[in-house]
């Protein structure tokens, strides 16, 4: 099959071996892809994956042993679990420790015609949600794991540090949640265009430090360093965002002024489904191109230009 | 006055200028005072300090606008704040961005004859609690801000790392409150003397990943890394203990683990106080050597020597 790989480079192959599904497993012929910033990090060497990257997709069942998925259009969560430990039985088999991961750990991902995932990973995507808008719904799940691990107010100083494909869909969330996010970011090419789709922006070097709340989705040190600074004594840091490799840093402002750092990273697809089905959330703006699976190399370059939002790829 | 003194290098004089109290501020003789994990990092360069060094202590009042406080045997806590700031008005006055802290930022601590704070951060300390108990008022008020922090219960698995003057008190402390900490370090004489002392104690390599709750009172960039492989996904990570300078930490774990990181400084004295008053925490046993403040640079010497906990300096 076609598929973008990943072996130190990145690179588009015709004659890559098609997936074949285990024991409770689909398969999904993918019909769109989107490039996250953890696809560029995998592409610097990040969990030093090899094979095929990609974990946000909508595609079709092609084959399957459960009835109700055969020939459904569907999006997945990306983490397959072994279903039999105690964090899987405690429903958080996004944490079980023996998971492989779409795209990201031990399973070839979505960046090519067809993938393979557990059966209850997959959900069926209502008519009325086109590819273009289910394509983010993971993202959008994991913007949305933040109401699931905090308690936010709107009378809240909400700064969005970072204002790349993931700040926007965070302050997207955050905003259609009734919260008051503003993003904060160095390109004002990038803050411009967030504004016409009606978020507050600021260039960073114009925040004034005292937020209730910093959501780091930069994903660099110097966005930590800086969201440290941003946020008042006793205020909440969430992280967002991973980057490939240590960096220099300081953790005494953590313990001086008692913030609280959360790492935030997968949600649940159902209340983001959910979001995306109701017209709540419309993320289609964010899309800067669209690439065929064969331009995927091209595609990457792209995504990786300010001020480019999400790169999509065209599969099938 | 008699003083010890930090300008680069830590030295005793015999004719340090005495302070003199500001408006609302009391003057302290001081009898005792502790050594701590900070004034060794102080000497190492942390928080650039220059001046006298020393915030544990416990001493008598003998200048005073308060006829409450005059002649008392107190403890204080350490943050003098401006009064006037919303932090303040808060109750959060350690907070405060204008405070200054008793021998750590702009303010001359206890390691001397004489020291000022602001009358309310006086506490008279009744006749039952010794000098050597009531000089561990403001470690103990440490560990107790964890419970202002967290809620804790006693059947999560709970390691406090470090081995050390901080991890020792703060075990006393969730022991003290019903939980079941595990003390995890590297030093077997130091976990054999906190045995001794009724505390569940490990070998660091010994202690498995899985945590609910880590305390990490390592004071090292080496420490964090641990707890952060030790605390369970979705678990939370107490970081009590500050380190001098900058190191390569990758904070990747904090996001895809999905941990819970709290930053956990100062804590309100009465509790604390209140504590030692009922027996309900005796630290003494903690007490590794008492020295003359003129033998201020050999106690520094030895507090910073295993298998030493607490070292003492009698000041009057």
């Amino acid at each position: 099959m076609r598929a973008l790989t990943l072996n130190r480079s990145l690179d588009f192959k015709r004659d890559y071996p098609e997936p074949s599904p285990g024991p409770g497993e689909s398969l999904v012929r993918v019909r769109m892809a989107g490039i996250c910033g953890t696809d560029l990090e995998l592409v610097q060497g990040y969990m030093t994956f090899q094979g095929v990257p990609g974990h946000e997709f909508v595609g079709e069942v092609v084959e399957t042993d459960r009835r109700d998925l055969a020939g459904k259009r569907v999006v997945g969560e990306i983490n397959a679990s072994c279903r039999e430990c105690e964090w899987c039985a405690a429903g958080f088999g996004r944490h079980c420790p023996r998971r492989t991961v779409l795209g990201i750990l031990g399973r070839d991902g979505a960046f090519a015609e067809y993938l393979c995932l557990p059966d209850e990973n997959l959900l069926e995507v209502p008519a009325s949600v086109p590819d273009e808008a289910a394509v983010f719904t993971e993202p959008l799940a994991a913007a949305y794991e933040i109401f699931d691990q905090v308690s936010l107010r709107n009378d809240q100083k909400i700064v969005v540090l970072g204002d790349g494909r993931l700040g926007a869909i965070v302050a997207m969330a955050l905003a259609a949640e009734g919260l008051k996010p503003v993003i904060a970011g160095h390109h004002r090419d990038k803050l411009a265009r967030l504004e016409a789709l009606g978020l507050t922006t600021r260039m960073e070097v114009d925040i004034a430090p005292g937020a209730d709340v910093v959501v780091d989705c930069t994903g660099s040190a110097a966005g930590f360093r800086r969201a440290l600074e941003l946020v008042k004594p006793r205020g909440t840091l969430i992280l967002k965002s991973t980057a490939a490799g240590a960096a220099k840093l300081n953790l005494a402002p953590i313990v001086v002024n008692e913030i609280t750092v959360i790492g935030s990273r997968c949600g649940r697809f159902a209340p983001a489904l959910a979001t995306l089905t109701i017209g709540k959330v419309d993320p289609r703006p964010l899309i800067s191109a669209v690439f065929p699976l064969e331009d995927g190399v091209a595609a990457f370059a792209c995504a990786a230009e300010s001020p480019n939002f999400k790169v999509l790829l065209r599969v099938s």
